[in-house]
C-alpha cells in the first residue's frame, strides 16, 4: 500500500439494520471519489486489536445495502482500553491494548478510522481521536437515543418490525377480549414504545421517561370495556418502570444491549392487570426480532447520506466528529458533544402531546 | 324468522388467520346461493348456550377476508357439555348445559350448525352431531394437525412469519457469530418447526416427532464452525424433547393452546449450547405473533373453499361431516374421522428426507 | 347542535397513505380534548357544495389509522370556485358556488373547515380564507414537493413500494442481463425517484430537475457491462425529460394528478437503449400501485401528529395556516407560502451528492 | 475429474422465485448424498452450446433459497436444437448444436442434466433424452399451467404479489369511486387472476378459459352500485378474451414469456366500461413485479423437494422423467407426459365454484 491512502472502518456494538448500507457507502465513497483504499476491521475493535481485517473493494460491498446485520462482524465486548489478556471468563484480566491498535494502523499504512457504532463505541472513538488517531463517527443505535443526531439509522426498520407486531396481536386481543402486551427495546428512552405505539394503535404506552401508576393503566381499560372495547394493546419499553418502584433490571452492563436479559418488565405489568382487573393478559417480548432483517428504505437512505458525510468529513479533515442529521440535513458533530449524554423522549415533544389527544395513556 | 331457512355459525379455540374468510364465505354461499339467514354465535360455544348471537348479512362480513382474528370472537374454553355454572375460576362448578344450547337453536328456528375449529371444538361438534343437530365442521388449527385434511388454514401464515422471523434472526447471528434459537408453535407435531425450518434455512429443526440428543445438536454446530460458518440457526417447536427426558411442558389443559406457558424448551437448548459448548446463545419467542394478522393469500384462498364447501355440504344434507382438502380436492369426511387423532410428521416424509438431504439435522 | 362547537374535515385530492390517520386524529382530538363536534364532508369538496356529510364520532375513526384511502371519499375535480353546473362532460359549464358552500358550513352551524389535500386543495382552502371561513390546512402529496413543509405523509409509503419493486426487478435484470426501468410518479419533482433509487440500489436515476443525456445514460449501462456487470436498473420520475427534448407529457390538468396518462418517458427511455445499445430493456410502470395500501409507520405516526396539530391549530385561532414539518417539530406556516410553489429537490442536496457518491448515474 | 461422478444442472425460460432455491437443493444433495460433483451451465442451454459453466459447491449455493432469480442466469431463447449460427437479429440462421452440447457434457465427463424449466425448456429437455442424455426435469412456470404437476414453484409469490396489489388498489377505488383493473400473467391458463382474484376480494376476474360479456361485467359493475358499493375490483389474464372477440394478442413466440408485449387487454376493458357504462377506470398492468423478488415460504419449500427429488431419481437412474407434485407427495412423471399440453383452469374446479358462491362474476 505505498502511496495510495488508506482509512480503515469498522461496526461496535449490536447489529443494526442500515450497518451494511454504511459499509458499502464509505466504501464506495472512499474509492470513487477519493480513491482511498479502504480496509475493513473484523469484529469491532476485536479487529483492531489483533489486526483481523479484509481489504474492502467495490465488489464485496456490491448489492449490500438491503441486507440486515454486518458483512464485517461485531461484538458487543472487546474495548481496546479494556482488552480481556488474560484470565476466565468468569474472572478475566483486563489490560490497554489502544497503542497495539495504533500501531496496526500505522503498519497498515491507515491514515485514520471510520467508527460505526453506538455511545459505546463513540466513547472508545473518541479516546483513540485524543491519542492522535483521526477518527470520525457514524452513529448507531436502534433505540434512537444518541445526543445529537435528531435520528440513527435502524430506529425506523425497529419500528416498524414493533408495529407490525402490534398489527398482529390485535387481531388476537380483538377476538379473544385480551390485553395483549408487547415488550419492546428501549432501556433508557422509549423512542421505541412510543412511535410504534403511535403507528400501531396502542391504548397504553410505557416509557423509561414516564413512571407509571398501575391503576392508571388499569383505568384505562377498564374505561374501554366501559366503551364496549373488550381489549386493550400496551407497548412497553423494556426500561419502563413504576412510578413506586425500581426498574426491574437490576445489573446494568456498561455500552452492551444484548447479554443482559431484561425480561420481566411486560410480565409484571402482565400479572398486575391479572391480579388486579381480573383480565387475561399476554405477553410477547420482540427481542432480537427488532434488531434483524433487511432495513426500511428510509434507514437504507439515512445509512448511505451518513456513510458518504464520514468520508467527506474525513476527507476534510474533520477528526474527532460524528455525522449527524439535522433536520433535513447531514452535519458533523463534536463527538465529545455526541456521547455526552442519552437523548430521552422531551416531555413536553409534540409526539407525546398527539399521542395523548388521540386518547393513548401513559399510565401517569 | 318465520320461513326462510336458517343456519348458525361459530369459531371454536384460539385465534387464527382465515377464520374470517370462512365466515365470510360461510354467509355470502348461505344468503347468495341457499337464501338462508345466518345467525353468527359470539364467543365460541359460550354466545351459543347464553344465547348470544348477531345477523351475519352480506354488509357485515364485505371486506374481513384479509383481517385476521374472528368477527365473531371466541374462547378456549366454555364446552357446553361441561359449562361452568358456579364455583369460582379457582374451584369452578361444571353441569352440562348441551340441551340448552339446542333449545337456543331451536328458538332461533336455525336448521343446524357450522362450527370452525381445532380438535376441541370439533370433538363438541360431534357430540351435537351425536345429539341429532345438523352440523358440518370446518377444521381449523394453526398447528395443521388435524387428522383427515392435508393442509388448515393459518398454518401457511405461521409458517410465513415463522420464516421471515429466521431470517431476521440470520443477520444477527452471523453479524455476532451466534446461535440464535427460535421457538415456534407445535406441542405435538412439528409441521410449522419443519416448514419454516426448511423455508428459513435452518441448520438445526426440533420437533415432537423426533427426540433430539443435545450432543448431536452440538457437534452439528461445531461442524459449522470448522467450515468457518461461526453461526447457527435453530427452530426449536415447543413440544420437542430430548430423547432421555421428559418434555418440559409437565401440564397440558385439554382443548386449549394459549393458556399454558410452555416456555421452556427453547431456553432449555440454549442452556445447554452455553454450558457444553461455550457458544453464545440466544432465544426468541415467536409466540401470539403466529397466530395474528393478515392471512397470507394461499390461506384466504383455502379459507374461501371450505367455507363455501361447509354450506354445500350442509345443504347436501352431509351432517356430522368435515371438509377437508385432499390433494387439490376439496372433500367431506366424518368428523368422527376428524378427530381421532392428531396428524404427526410422519418420519418417512419426503420433508424431512428432502431437509436432511440439503444438511439439516434434526438432532438425531 | 345547539351549543356545541362544530368543525368540517374533508380530504381532496389524489388518495394518499396516511388520510385516514389524518381524519382520526383530527375527530379524536377535536373530541377528546376540545369537545367539538365533527362533521366530514364526502367526496372532498363535492361534498361541501352538495351538503353531503357524515358525523364523525369516536367509533367511527377506530382502527382506521393503519387502512390506507379515505374514509370521506375523494375526487380531484369539484373546485368550488369553478364548479360543474350544467353543460356535458365533453363541455361543461363551470360556476362559483363558494357561497353555497359557505351557506352550508352556517346551516351545520360549523366554525370552520380542516382541508386535507395538496396544492391544488390548499389553493381552494385559502380561498374560502380570503373569503372569511377559518380554515386550517393539512398538506398532502405523495410526491412530497409541497413547498412549506419538510416531508409530507404518503411520501415514505410511496417510496417503500417503489423500493420494494426495486429489489424485485433486480433478480429478473440480473438473471436476463436486461435493463429493467422502473417509472415512477413525480411529474415536476423527483422525490420519489431519488429516495427509491439510493434505496433500491439504483444504477441511473432521471429526474425532472436534472435534464438527461441518453448517451450518458448508456456510458454508465456500458461501464457496467466492462465491470462484468450485465445489467442495470434505471428509476425514472415520469416528469423527467431529455436535455434536448420536451417533457413527453404534453397536456397537463392544473390540479390534478391521475386523469392525465403520463407513460411513456420510461418507453422512451427503453426504446432508445435498445437501439442505440442495443440490450434488452423492460419497463415497469407503478402506477396507481404507490398511492395505495397501508401506511408505514413513519407516515401514520406523520399523519397523526399533522392531524392533532390542525386542530390545535384550529382551537388556537390560527386560520389560513397549514401545519407543517420542520426538523423533528410540527409547526405552523401561513396558506399563502405553502401553495406558492413547489418544492423541488435542490441540485446541491446531499442526497443527491451521496447518490453520486456511490456511483449513481442522473445522466448528466 | 477424474473418478468422481458428475452432473450438469441449468436454468431456462424467464426466471422464476424458487429458482435458486432448487439449484441449492440440486447442489447440495448431489454432493452431500451422493457424492457427485455439479457443473452449472450459465444462461440456460446456451451454456451448455457455448460450454459456459461455473463449478457449484456448498460454499456457492449457500444462503441463496431466499433470493430470487436464478445464480446460473437465464434465458428465454437459444434452443440447442436450432441455435442461431449466423444471420442478423432481423433475419437469422439457424441450425441444430445439440451434438455440440452432447459433446460438451461428455467432455466434462459428466453423467447427464438436471433441467429447470419451463414446456419450453422441458420439451428440449425430452429431445435430449430422446438422443440419450440422461435428463431429469424439474418442472418451472409462474403460470402454474403445466402438465402432470398439482402445483408449480413461484406461483405462489405471483399470487402473493398480485393479491398485495390489489389490495392496494382497494382502497384506491374504494376513495375515489372507481373501477381498478389489474391484470396479471396468465396467456393461456388464468390460475393467477383466479387464485389472485379470490385472494384479493376482487368483484370479476376475466380468465382466458371463459370468454367474457363485456355486458355482463358491466351489469355486476351496476349492481354494486345499486348496493351503494361505487367501486369494483377486476382481475384480468394477459390471455382473457371476450366471447365474440379475438384474443388481443395476435402473434405468439413460441417458448417465450417476456418478449411479446401483452398489453392490451385490460386497457381494452376499460374503455369498454368508460364508454358504455360512464364509470371512471384505470388500469394497472403488473408485468415483470410477478416475476421478481424473494420466493414466499411456500415456494422456497417446494423448490428444495424438487430438487432433492430431482437428484434422487437422477440417482435412481429415472431419466426422461420429471419430479411433480401430486396431492402432498412428490413423484416423478414421465417428461412426454408433462409436455403434451398445458394445464388450463376446469370449468368445473371447485375453486371456480367457491369463487361464484362468494359472488365474483367471471363476465360470462
Amino acid at each position: 500500500m505505498a502511496q495510495a491512502k488508506g482509512i480503515g472502518v469498522l461496526t461496535g456494538g449490536g447489529d443494526c439494520p442500515g450497518l451494511n448500507a454504511v459499509i458499502r457507502a464509505v466504501t464506495k465513497t472512499a474509492i470513487n471519489v477519493y480513491d482511498y483504499e479502504v480496509i475493513g476491521f473484523l469484529d469491532g475493535f476485536k479487529g483492531l486489536v489483533e489486526n483481523n481485517y479484509i481489504n474492502l473493494d467495490l465488489e464485496k460491498v456490491s448489492g449490500i445495502a438491503h441486507i440486515g446485520g454486518t458483512i464485517l462482524g461485531t461484538t458487543n465486548r472487546d474495548n481496546p482500553f479494556r482488552y480481556m489478556t488474560g484470565g476466565t471468563p468468569e474472572n478475566p484480566e483486563f489490560t490497554d491494548q489502544s497503542d497495539r491498535a495504533i500501531e496496526n494502523l500505522k503498519k497498515l499504512g491507515l491514515e485514520g478510522l471510520i467508527i460505526i457504532g453506538g455511545d459505546g463505541s463513540l466513547n472508545i472513538a473518541y479516546k483513540f481521536y485524543e491519542k492522535g488517531v483521526p477518527v470520525v463517527g457514524v452513529p448507531k443505535t436502534i433505540d434512537n437515543d444518541l445526543a445529537a443526531t435528531d435520528v440513527t439509522f435502524g430506529f425506523n426498520t425497529a419500528v416498524d418490525t414493533a408495529s407490525e407486531a402490534l398489527d398482529r396481536l390485535h387481531t388476537t386481543a380483538e377476538s379473544h377480549h385480551r390485553v395483549m402486551i408487547l415488550e419492546v427495546m428501549g432501556r433508557y428512552a422509549g423512542w421505541i414504545a412510543l412511535h410504534a405505539g403511535v403507528s400501531g394503535g396502542a391504548d397504553v404506552i410505557l416509557i423509561p421517561e414516564i413512571p407509571y401508576d398501575i391503576e392508571k393503566v388499569i383505568n384505562k381499560i377498564k374505561e374501554r370495556y366501559r366503551q364496549n372495547k373488550k381489549f386493550s394493546i400496551i407497548v412497553v419499553a423494556e426500561g419502563a418502570r413504576p412510578k413506586d418502584g425500581e426498574m426491574v433490571v437490576q445489573k446494568v452492563v456498561p455500552q452492551s444491549h444484548d447479554p443482559i436479559r431484561l425480561g420481566g418488565i411486560g410480565n409484571k405489568v402482565a400479572e398486575e392487570i391479572e391480579k388486579r382487573a381480573g383480565i387475561e393478559t399476554r405477553v410477547t417480548v420482540l427481542g432480537h426480532l427488532q434488531r434483524g432483517g433487511s432495513p426500511v428504505p428510509y434507514d437504507r437512505i439515512l445509512a448511505t447520506r451518513y456513510g458518504v458525510a464520514a468520508v467527506d468529513a474525513f476527507a476534510r479533515g474533520e477528526f474527532g466528529t460524528m455525522v449527524a442529521l439535522k433536520g433535513t440535513d447531514i452535519v458533523t458533530v463534536p463527538l465529545v458533544e455526541a456521547i455526552k449524554e442519552l437523548r430521552k423522549v422531551p416531555l413536553d415533544s409534540d409526539l407525546i402531546h398527539a399521542a395523548r389527544s388521540v386518547g393513548i395513556s401513559f399510565g401517569d
